[in-house]
């Protein structure tokens, strides 16, 4: 097994408890533009990167960036997804 | 037909020719926290929200907020999905 790169996203929302004043304000935007019907809208941060190693270890390398360096779990979600590039 | 929910995501992120000093100071962050095997770090943004309407009206009005109003065709690059809530 040789190391390979890996295409990986990580999608950071915040929790559905949290308020969102910046999905608010689009929100509110919207409405203005036309837009009733659309509502719950949220605002998140999409990070793309490439992991180059054996996915077993890149899985592990990944779920720890994403759960300690790019975002705060006291006020976020995070989810991950990998493929090889 | 009748009305009905849809949830739908949004992600913009900048397109592959342009800097992206965010993405590029969270990679130098990695890499001195050990994660030197990571590259190519851009960052863009993930907006949720619910549309209610018949899907054929929903997914037009999506494409055009997704294009005029969450970002920058210039700039950034768009990309929509969309499911039955």
């Amino acid at each position: 097994m040789s190391a390979r790169a890996y295409r990986a996203t990580v999608d950071v929302v915040l929790k559905r408890s949290i308020l969102d004043p910046q999905g608010r304000a689009v929100e509110a935007t919207l409405g203005r533009l036309g837009h009733g019907n659309v509502s719950g809208v949220r605002i998140g941060k999409r990070i793309e990167m490439v992991l180059e190693g054996e996915r077993h270890d890149v899985e592990r390398q990944l779920r720890e960036i994403a759960d300690k360096v790019l975002s705060n779990p006291v006020m976020e979600d995070v989810e991950v997804t990998l493929e090889e590039a």
